[in-house]
């Protein structure tokens, strides 16, 4: 038994309040993670506000940890006391079903997540199943890295997936906390990339994030402009989109990827994807195989999110900054030391 | 100058009559081909009715043909009198823009149509690049391989483009003219072979053609029944089908693939690809490179479609043989000798 001080709400789009809670006994594959920091995340937002029905109250939120071990279950063989981890949306999976054994934990239907119906990394320590805490090298800087565990493995996940290539002209539609992730990896995957921003403040930032263009997003002309041209669109946002014009941006054989869950089913007109074999596909954050991998990938390139870092003891300060639509581009909490 | 002896359509909806023309001179790219057989595509009646709005009269149809080289430009390499061809939708295409260059010839933006703007196979004989012109060797059966060139062809590429492997769990929705190929195609490709069909008279000869199973598409519960379990889905239907049901019954990482031009926009949520790194494709028919592998592959199993075949002089009845819905399941015109 150990106390864990947390931040919780207590009701729906409720104020997050100091929040004590028991850990049970460690089980035999779990690790216990004491938090250095946590991002702020808009799903912790949707979440908090009970947006997909699925929250139970007192709700922790935090799923963008970096912390170190400082203690592992008894049958946990690739993790000890002091290493360095992340871990992110999942907190573990069956192991054993077949998307499990073929590497896709997180497509795994009984996956269980960091935040739902249990408590999250808002708090002092939290828990995982060994397979969701991505060892981290001692050199990375663990004030920037949590996001890379939910918003970087979503955007750097469809990189893989679509098997995009250094020669390709890509796309990223909204550059908040996903997207000017996304601009980040592409540039150092080393295509072309273009951003499609509503937002003509941030142009700047966003070049020099490594975008080559910035396209107004609300602009038919500025889409048009630049028709039949890019291999891949990843869509970072979750209103409705005039999607046969963005399919009408992709060059032939294009993937345009969706990883914003816009509610109102989109509307695309097969004939667009017949002519010229294009498709629309879509995923949710990424293996933890695969998170090992972007992690080293952000260490050789030193890719890191741009992070805004407030004290955890400011989470309601920060919560209203990003819901503001503010975060400028990723907030990343303090633990209380 | 020749004569060409063909079957044309005077106006919209007009039934074919004996109609000459004159050759031009042979250009130098063009190879000259004696029809021994030509395939009736669904197409060729869209065509007719004028459906797509960009017929033009006298329609000469036929676009699967097969035949024997008579005559070639000077500048064609490749091909020879005497040698046997197949030609599909594809007549011709510029050689030199990406897409040409990337040896996808079939998604060149100039492609010229074996029927558009140009008089068809239904004749004694067609011309077309010498690119389009797929050598056959002397062991096919030349009066069975035209509907390959089309029809074929358009269900064979998706199986390539979506990387179906034998180990695969796949779908065919529409048992017709394209989706009975599709059938032998993947049942030779060594997968588990799921039929979609609406027509339940078809299916002993759906089971025969390597099926598996068959599914009454219209059946809610049947669908659900096989949740989660296709790897690749093939929709050879031009009609509004319930789209997330088909996304349902992928499993994940699974391609839903369109090669049917239903005009309404399909209602794919966003939600339902991103969970399960799902997507949704399309494409035309395939390259000539493609062809040419196809029909290698079509050597080596003796696959062809089931065939009906009509004398050239009968093509009115043959064509309200396919509008009845009667076909099975392909029809085939033997050239007049």
């Amino acid at each position: 038994m150990s106390t864990v001080k947390a931040y919780a709400a207590h009701s729906a789009g409720g104020t997050l309040e100091p929040f004590e809670y028991q850990f049970e006994k460690l089980k035999n594959e779990e690790v216990e993670i004491k938090v250095h920091y946590c991002g702020l995340c808009h799903s912790d937002l949707s979440m908090l506000n009970n947006e997909w029905g699925m929250t139970t109250y007192p709700f922790v939120p935090g799923h963008e940890v970096t912390g170190e071990i400082t203690a592992v279950g008894t049958d946990v063989k690739n993790l000890k006391e002091g290493d360095l981890v992340g871990l992110g949306w999942i907190s573990g999976a069956c192991m054993h079903c077949n998307q499990c054994m073929n590497g896709d934990h997180h497509l795994c239907n009984t996956a269980e997540s960091t935040i739902v119906n249990r408590h999250g990394g808002f708090a002092d320590k939290v828990r995982c199943h060994w397979s969701a805490a991505i060892p981290l090298p001692k050199n990375i800087d663990m004030s920037k890295a949590g996001p890379l565990f939910c918003g970087g493995i979503t955007v750097f996940n469809p990189i893989l997936l679509a098997d995009v290539k250094p020669t390709d002209k890509v796309g990223v539609i909204g550059i908040g906390g996903l997207g000017h992730m996304a601009i980040k990896f592409l540039h150092h995957w080393g295509c072309d990339v273009t951003a499609f921003s509503s937002n003509p403040a941030k142009k700047d930032e966003i070049l020099e994030m490594g975008a080559h263009r910035v396209i107004n997003s609300r602009d038919p002309k500025e889409l048009e402009s630049i028709a039949g041209s890019l291999n891949f669109i990843l869509n970072t946002t979750n209103v409705t989109l005039d999607w046969n014009a963005y399919l009408g941006v992709l060059a032939p054989k294009g993937t345009f990827h969706n990883v914003g869950a816009v509610l109102e089913p989109m509307a695309i007109p097969a004939f667009s994807l017949i002519m010229g074999e294009k498709s629309v596909g879509g995923s949710p954050i990424g293996s933890p195989a695969l998170s090992r991998t972007m992690i080293e990938f952000c260490v050789r390139h030193n890719i890191y999110p741009t992070t805004e870092e407030f004290p955890m003891s400011r989470i309601n300060d920060a919560l209203k900054h990003l819901e503001d639509g503010k975060a400028r581009y990723r907030i990343v909490l303090k633990a209380n030391s």
